[in-house]
C-alpha cells in the first residue's frame, strides 16, 4: 500500500506560519488575554472536529503553538489522512494560557482550509472510486499555500500535479501559437528543457492531439471539451498516453467525465474553492500550572 | 461619500507574494515558456473578468508582474470595487513574453481571491441594504493574507473589525471564565490593555450583557443566538451600546437576522469560504517587442 | 490590580535582536574571546544594576544569550517592573564562555534603554501620582524599536496609545486642511476608517474643539497649549471625552499640566531621549564547565 | 582634507528601515490619511531643523520615502555634516500625500536620533578642538543601528573605532583573567586572532600597560582612571603607542582628561543617551498632484 | 535549434546575492574607495576575460552592480554562452566609483565560478560530440547556489537533472535496502511520489536492471561501473530506457565511458570542482561623472 | 599555542544553510524517501572520509540535520582541524530515517567544499613551513560564504586577512590613480577610514614602496612580482614593514617565494578553486527506530 503523504519540509511553510503569526499579533500581542489571564496561568484544550472531515494540518497546527511557546504540549488524538466525525477530538493542547489563546486562530484558521481540502478532494475521489481515474490537483493554489494545498490534495487521496512551472512542462495554446504549432512546441520543450521533466500540452482538436503524440509529448490537457469529445479522444489515444480532462468538474459532473476513458481529471476548485472545515480549540477550563 | 479603501501598505503583502513567486518558480522558472517562446519575444495580454465580479487586487497584479520584471506594461482600465460584467477587461499588459507567462497564474491567483471575497460580501453588503446594518470581517483569514482579505472585505463594501489580537479587546468565553466573570474580565481589560482599544465582550445572556455594559464594555457579540434572543437583546440595550450578530450566518438568513435590531453581522465565510472569482489572461498573439 | 504588562511578542523584537547580533559580531565573530578563552570554557556572570532603576527587558536578554547558545542558563532573580537599587543582582547567567562574552554588549544594550525608558517613565507617573492623570507614550520611538520602547513606557508605569498609523485615527492639521475642516475630517475618518478605532483630533482652539465633539470625536490633542489654554479647554470638555496634552512637557511642569483638568499628558522624551540606564555583567571568574 | 564619511551600505540599514515602516504601518496602513485626503492629492513638504544641529541622516530619510511611493520627490537642500540654524530647511518632499504622510514619522524618527548623535558629538569635538585628542565611539550603540550610530558620530567629527567584536581585538578583564595574565592574552591573540586587527587592552595599572606594551599591543585602554593616574600613564606610555581614555566623560571634564596627554577618549554617551534633535516635517498646503 | 538557456529566476539567487554584498561590505562599506576617491567621482570600467572561456553570469553581475547603485550602466558586448578569447571585453560598467568599485570583487567572483563551471562542462560536451551522448549535472552543487551552478552547467552544453530531492525520483541503495528490493522500491515510488515525476534506480547488477525495468523505471543509473559492465549493460538495457553512468569521470576516460551505449554521463566535479575562469575589471580611469 | 579557530557565528551561516536546505527540498521535499522508506523508520550512518583529508564542517553539517529534525542525533568522532585517514569515520548521525536522507547530500555539499579548502590550504602551509611565511586568504571566496571559506583557511593553517571591504584598507591602482598617487591615497585613508583598520598598499616599484611606507602603510602587496622583484623589495622594506607577494602562486613556485624574503602570501584559489574533497554518508541498515 502506498505511503501516506509527508507533511511538506517545514522550509516549505515556515515562513507563511510567521507572516500569520506576525498578521495577527502585531507589536501588541494578544491584549485580551494578557489582561484577564492571571499571571502564569496554564491552559488545558481539545482541538476537535465539528463537522466530519478528513483531517488535515495537524503538524503545522504544532508549529503554530511551539512557535509561541516551545512549553506548550500538543499531543494528537488522530493523525493527517483518517476520518473524523462531528465532536471528535483531533489533539490536547496544554501549556501557558497566553501563548495558548494567541495561537488558536492561526492554528484553527490553518486546519479549517487544509482539512477542508483533503475532504473536499475526498468526496471526488470517492465518486470515482472504482473507474481508476486519477483526481488530480491544479496551480490554482492559494500564493503562499503551494506546498500545503497539495498536500492536503495528497491527504484526501487526490494526486499532485506539478508543483510549479519548474518540474514539468505544460504546453498551452500561447506557447503553441509562440513557437510555430504543436510539434515545434513539443519539439522545444524536448531540445530545450531539463530532460527529466514531462511534457504535457493541452490540444484542442484531434489533429493536435495527433501531432503532440508524434512530436514525443508524455500527457495530453484536454481543457473544456464535451464527453462526448473526450470519449472519441480517449478511444483513439489513451492506450498511448495519459489523457487528462479539464474545467468545469463539479460532483455533478466528475463520474460521467471519468467514465470517458481518460485517465485523469484535474480540478482547480480542489485548492481554490474549497469551502473550509469546521474545526475548533475547546478550552478546559480549571487546569493549572504544574 | 466615504473614501474608496485604500490597498494595505506593500510592506504588509510584499512578503506573500515573494513567497507566491518562489513556490512557482523554484529554481528552474517557467521552462515551457523558456522553451517554447523565440528569445526576446513580447506579449500582449489582457486581464478579463470571466464572470460578474467586483474588482478587487489590482495593484497586487501589477505587484507581480512587476517584479518579474520592471518592463512589463501594466495599464488598469478598471479599477478596484468597481463591478466587471462578464467578458470586461480589467487591464492590459504587455512586455517581455516569458516574464508575462510566468506571472500569469500567480496574478489570477492572487486576483481570484481578492475579487471573489470581494464579490461575496457585496452580496451580503446588497442583502441587507437599507436596514443600516453593517456587514463585518473576523480574524478567519487565510494565514498569510489578514490584509489582502480585510482590503477585500473593505472593497466589496463591508466593514473592517480589528485586524489582529493587537488592536481591538474581545472578551470571550475562556477570558471570563478565567478572569472570574464578565464584570472582572471587563474591568481587568480597562485597566491593563491600551487605553485606546474598544473593548468587545461576548455574552450568552441578558444577565452577562447588563454586567457587560455596567463594566464598560464598548460592544456585545452575540455568537450563535437565535433570532429571537438577538431582538430581546437588541430591545433591550443596542440603544447603549453597539450589537454584532455571528455564526452560521447565510444569504438567506441575513435579512431576517439585520432585522433583530443588532447593528452589525459579522461572517467568517466571507474569507474562509469564498468562492473564488473567474479570470483569465487572454494573450494576443502576434505582439512583438520594439 | 492590573496585571504587570507581558513582553511583546517574540515576533516583534526577534528580528531587531538577530540585526543585532550579526551587526555585532560579523563573519568573524568575538575574536578577541576566542583567541583568549581556553577550549570548552564556561563562566558564570551576574547582570546587575549599577545605579537604582526600573527592571526592564529581561526576557530579550535572556533571548540573546539563548540565541547565541542554547545552552547558556539565565536566571533572573528579579522580574521586569521591579525597583532594583544599585548593585543589585538582576539575573545569573552561566554557560560557554565565549558565548556569554559575545552577548554580553548586546544584551546590556538592550537592557540599558528599556531599564532606561522605564526608569525615566516612572518618574513622571510618580510626579502625577493622585492627580488621575495618566501619563502616555508617543510614535517617537526608536525605528524598529517600536514594541520594546512602548512595552518599557508600559513596565514604568506609563500607558500605551497607538502603537502605530494602523490602530488609531488621529486627526492633525495637515489632515484637517485638506478635509476641509475638522467636522469634515472626523467625518471622513467615521466613514472610511475601521470601525473599532477610536478617533482623536488635534485641536487649536475651543471652536476646533467644538466641531470636532459635535462630530464624534473620542479625544482631544492639545498640542503646545499654555496651562491657560489647557484649564480653559478642560473646563468645558474634559466632562465629555479624553483631552490629551502634549509639547514640551518636563519634570519641571508635568505636575502643573496634570493639574489644569486634562486626563492624559504624551511625552515623545519618553522615548527619543530617555538617558540609557547603567547596567553590567560582573563575570565570575574560576567556574569551569561541568 | 579628508573627505566627508559616506552613508553606509544601504544592506546595513535597509532591513532596519524595514522594520521601521512594518511597526509603525502593520496591516492596515495609515488609516487617517487614507480617510482624511482626496483620492489621488499630492502635498509638498519641508523637512526643517527646529534646533540648531548637524545634519545627519538625509539619505536614509529619503530612502523612507522612496520605500513607500518611488513617485515621492526628495531635494536635499543640506547636506550630512553641515550645520543647520533653528529653522533652516533641510530638504523638500513632494508627491502622493497618502504616502507622505505615512512616512513623515519615520523619517524624522531617524533623523532626530541621527542629528541628535550629530550634534552631540560635535559639542565633545568642538571642546577638545586643538589639544589633538580623538573622541572615539564605543559598541553602546543601539541595538539594529550600529552602522546608523557610528556614521552619525563620524559625521559629527567623532571617529569610529571597531564595529563589532569581529573587526578589532580588545582584550579585557575576564580575557585577562581567563588567558593568565595581560602578556599571556596578548600573545594569545596574536597568535589566534586574524593578523591584520589591532590589539587593544584594558590596563588598570602601570605594570599591566608595560606587559601590554612588551607583548606587543597596539592600544592602551585606560577605563574609569582619575586624571592623575592618566597623566601618569601618559607620560609614561603615549610615545610608545596610544592610549584611549573612558569612563565618565562629560562635557564638563572632556577638556581636563584631553590634557592629561592620552591621544583618544572613547564616550558611550554618544549614541546610548543622545538627545533627540527636533526637526519637523512642514506641510505646504493647497499643492496638487500634476 | 535549441534556445539558449534563459538565467533562473532572480527570486532563485536574489538572495544570495544579498548575502554576499552584506558580507562584504559590512557596516562600514568600501572604506578605501570612500576614502580615495573625490567625493561625485564616477569611473567606467570594462569587464574581461583573461584567458578563454565561456561565458556565463552577465545579468547576475549587472544585478551586482544595480544593487549598490541604480545609476551604475551596464553594457554587455557578450552573452551567455558565447566563447570569449583571452582580452576579449565582456561589458562595460559605469557610473558612482565608489559603488563601482565596491561591487567589483563580488561581481568578479560570481562571473569567475559561473565562467568557470561553464568552461569546464563545454570542453566535457566538446569530448563526446558525436557520440550523442549528454552530459548531465548532479546535486553536488555548492549549497545556496543550485540554481547558478545549473545554469551554468546549461549554458556549457550540459543538460539539467533533477533540480532538488522534489523533481524527481531517484532510487538509491539505502532505499532499496527500507523498501525490500529494487521492485518494490519502484512500486512504492509508483504509488506514492507525484505522477508526473520520472523514476531513476541506481543498480549494481543486470539482475537489479532487469527488477527495475519490469517495476517500470524510467531511467538507471550505473554508479561507479567499469566500461565492460557498462557495455554489457546498454547492449542489454539501452534500447529500453536511459542509462546514465557516473563516478570517476574524467576528460581522460569520458569518452570510452560515451562509447559504452550509456545516454547519458554524469558528472558531478562539473559544479563542486571545476577551477574558477579568470575574469578581471579593468578601471578606465580618468572618467568624470556628467 | 593558537586556540584552534572557532566557527563563525551562526548567524554568519544560517541563511546560507536555509537557502540550501530550501533549494534541494522545494515545496515537495524528498519524494522518493518519502516513498521509499517505512512510515516512522529510523536509520543510523556514519559520515566517513574517503580521501586523506583535514576536516572541517562538522558543526555545520550537525545544523543541517538538526535543522531537519532536531530529533537526529549528531556524534563527532573527530574534530576541524585534525587530520582524517581514508575510510576514518568522521561523525555517527542518527535518527528519523527520512529527514537524515533528505540532509545527505546538502550536509555533504558543505563538508565537501570546507574539507577540500582546509586540505588544500594545509599543504601550502606545509609547503612552506619552517620558512615563517604565512599563508593567507583573499576576497575571491564564493558569494554566500565568505565565513565558512575563511574559516575553512584557518583550520588548515592558513591566516585570515581582511574579511571584506569594511576591516581593512587595502589601496590599489584605481584608488591610487584616483587621489593622485600612492602618498596622497595613503594619507586620505589615514585621515578618512576608521582608524582602527591597518592599511595596505599594492605597489609595483620600489618608488611606490617608497611612497606608501613614508605615508604610513602597515603593509605592503607585492602583486604578480617576480621571484628577484620580490627578493628587491624584501631586501629593502622587510625589515621595516609586512610584504605579501600575491599572483600565480602554486604548490610549484610557493617555497621559491617563501625565500624571497616576504612575510606572507595570498593565494586566491585556496577558496575559488579547491578541488573538493570525497566524503560519504555510509548508511548502516537495519537500524530501527526505539
Amino acid at each position: 500500500m502506498a505511503n501516506l503523504p509527508l507533511p511538506p519540509p517545514s522550509a516549505a511553510w515556515q515562513p507563511l506560519l510567521d507572516l500569520a503569526l506576525a498578521e495577527d499579533l502585531g507589536s501588541a500581542g494578544d491584549v485580551t488575554s494578557a489582561a484577564c489571564l492571571p499571571a502564569g496561568c496554564c491552559l488545558e484544550a481539545v482541538l476537535e472536529a465539528r463537522q466530519p472531515l478528513v483531517v488535515c494540518g495537524l503538524e503545522i497546527a504544532r508549529a503554530v503553538f511551539a512557535r509561541l511557546d516551545p512549553a506548550i504540549h500538543f499531543e494528537a488524538s488522530s493523525h493527517d489522512g483518517s476520518h473524523a466525525a462531528r465532536g471528535e477530538p483531533l489533539a490536547r493542547v496544554s501549556g501557558p494560557g497566553v501563548a495558548l489563546l494567541a495561537g488558536e486562530r492561526t492554528a484553527l484558521n490553518f486546519l479549517a482550509r487544509m482539512c477542508g481540502i483533503a475532504s473536499w478532494t475526498r468526496r471526488f475521489v470517492e465518486a470515482v472510486a472504482g473507474t481508476g481515474v486519477a483526481i488530480v490537483d491544479t496551480r490554482k493554489t492559494l500564493p503562499g499555500w503551494r506546498s500545503l494545498d497539495k498536500y492536503a490534495v495528497a491527504v484526501g487521496g487526490g494526486s499532485n500535479q506539478r508543483f510549479g512551472l519548474y518540474d514539468g512542462v505544460l504546453i498551452k495554446d500561447n506557447h503553441v501559437a509562440a513557437a510555430g504549432g504543436v510539434a515545434a512546441a513539443v519539439k522545444a520543450a524536448r531540445a530545450s528543457a531539463p530532460r527529466h521533466l514531462q511534457i504535457q500540452v493541452e490540444v484542442e482538436s484531434a489533429a493536435q492531439a495527433e501531432a503532440a503524440v508524434a512530436a514525443g509529448a508524455d500527457l495530453l490537457l484536454l481543457d473544456n471539451r464535451s464527453p462526448d469529445e473526450l470519449r472519441s479522444l480517449a478511444s483513439r489515444f489513451a492506450s498511448r498516453l495519459v489523457l487528462e480532462a479539464s474545467g468545469g468538474v463539479t460532483l455533478d459532473n466528475v463520474v460521467s467525465i471519468a467514465r470517458t476513458g481518460v485517465q485523469r481529471i484535474s480540478i482547480g476548485a480542489l485548492t481554490h474553492s474549497a469551502p473550509a472545515a469546521d474545526v475548533a480549540l475547546e478550552v478546559l477550563v480549571g487546569e493549572g500550572c504544574p
